[in-house]
């Protein structure tokens, strides 16, 4: 049996939701889109997207709209403030919420949605704009099945994988997971290259000798060339991992659990806004290391 | 140029050092073996390797000999010790100590050989019992050029890759990284499944959601299912893991560094020996973030 292709709705093209939007009209769907800085919707539009008027109106055009926004406010206002998602959506429109948001937001949405008969999922990425133009992310989804069955068609679009994790809130919690173990590999990696480094060694030789070992990871391949070539344009910004950290010391509070570690990188990626380094690429963690050590790692 | 196969002798047959011996076997290499716990060193006569006497025999016999042992007591102790290698080895004798030790100790070491004439290599390795089995390990060396280049076509029987990182030490140096990256990758999956657990997930789910993005690594795939599997059977032992993350905290003081996530690890390591729990594989790095949240991690 073949089903007609939705008409598609995209609100939020940054980094990451560009190429996405972009990967689902070369697949042929008809979307409309939205954001606020008009050159980016300028770009979709010269791509064969249609533009909306606002996140309303997408939805109003659309019986799928995705949302691929920074942070739980702004999927908060998107959805379901005035001009907002829900304003246009009917009854049986699917939302998809990709952005990385707190779990409790995507829980909070998810209830929102119910009450006008509309079906909504978290479905957080993982990858990075590099897999987001490959249109190979990994998709941590939280919802029911029947809506998950619904997405798939655009998930085979955007992801290599899309996993169905658990209810409303389990996308989302899955991303904090993911980010937990991305940030503390960063800084892993950037604490193993300063010892090897105030310990003369070539920090890029360190990489090749280890990377075929345990150690060897896809933080490792990404990032350490960046650390030891002194490129530190994102990519994924250091604010939103903060951003994602300061969500999982939340999520760890409500349940009352300690994360010591999650605990420390969420203060190193602090201290890094804080002294104005939160625009660099997260593989800057580095930059923490390095400070508080008096050493700068950086191949001879 | 073919040039004959050097006699290599190999003391210390543990979980490393016995598939380790059998591969150079195997690869039709003459191998005299030493160990303390004598039904080892039968299983490698079987395999077709001479027995020696003591670590001095060994050497006495062989134009090279690998040592493979637990610490920086046990490497001097067999390398200097009485019926120690450098008692039976002449003059242009290579020994190549595959050992994971402090790399200040490999440093005396080095200078003890040459003082005797004996050339030397730090070379400790990654990769656990799986790929010492396969021949694939990791392994990352310290020492001159030309000792290098004459141990090659032994790493190349042992290892996928093995790298010159610097002068004696910088194998342990390099060793002491890679720990702490595979410590840290550990515990921060450790934490992510925690959380996750804690939120009503399930962990593998979590994992499968995961693994493809950027938060893939060698470690999770090894250890992630030995968690929510609740396996914990060695592989490499927290026990030793704690003499590697010791080793990386006296060497960073040694260097005057803070390395602050390193610190939380070994004393993670610490608590767990502390508790009896030495014994396990390091993927039990688990049951400290466990005993401090009260969950357990485990597919339903």
């Amino acid at each position: 049996m073949t089903t007609a292709k939705p008409k598609v709705g995209f609100v939020g093209l940054g980094i990451m939701g560009k190429p996405m939007a972009r990967n689902l009209v070369k697949a042929g769907y008809s979307v409309t889109v939205f954001d606020l800085v008009g050159s980016a919707v300028e770009e979709l539009v010269t791509d064969g997207a249609a533009a909306g008027a606002s996140a309303a109106d997408v939805a109003k055009k659309s019986e799928v709209t995705i949302l691929m926004v920074q942070n739980s406010p702004q999927s908060e206002a998107v959805l379901l403030g005035q001009h907002g998602i829900l304003e246009g959506a009917a009854r049986g429109h699917l939302v998809v919420d990709m952005s990385s948001i707190a779990p409790l937001v995507s829980q909070k949405l998810g209830k929102a949605c119910a009450a006008k008969g509309v079906d909504f999922l978290d479905a957080p990425v993982s990858g990075g704009e590099p897999k987001a133009v490959d249109g190979t992310l990994a998709i941590m989804v939280g919802g029911k099945q029947k809506d998950f069955d619904r997405a798939r068609p655009l998930f085979d679009k955007l992801g290599a994988s899309a996993v169905l994790c658990g209810e409303h809130g389990a996308g989302n919690v899955t991303k904090l997971a993911n980010q937990i173990v991305v940030a503390a590999n960063i800084y892993a990696v950037a604490e193993a290259l300063v010892l090897a480094q105030k310990a003369g060694l070539n920090p890029e030789t360190v990489f090749k000798a280890i990377r075929g070992g345990l150690a060897g990871s896809t933080v490792m391949e990404a990032k350490a060339p960046m650390m030891f070539n002194r490129n530190f344009k994102p990519g994924f910004r250091i604010e939103l991992h903060f951003k994602d950290l300061n969500n999982v010391m939340e999520t760890a509070r409500d349940y009352q659990i300690p994360l010591p570690m999650s605990a420390y990188l969420q203060q190193v990626t602090a201290a890094l806004v804080n002294s104005g380094k939160g625009k660099l690429d997260h593989s800057g963690l580095l930059q923490f290391a390095e400070q508080i050590s008096g050493v700068e790692v950086k191949k001879p």
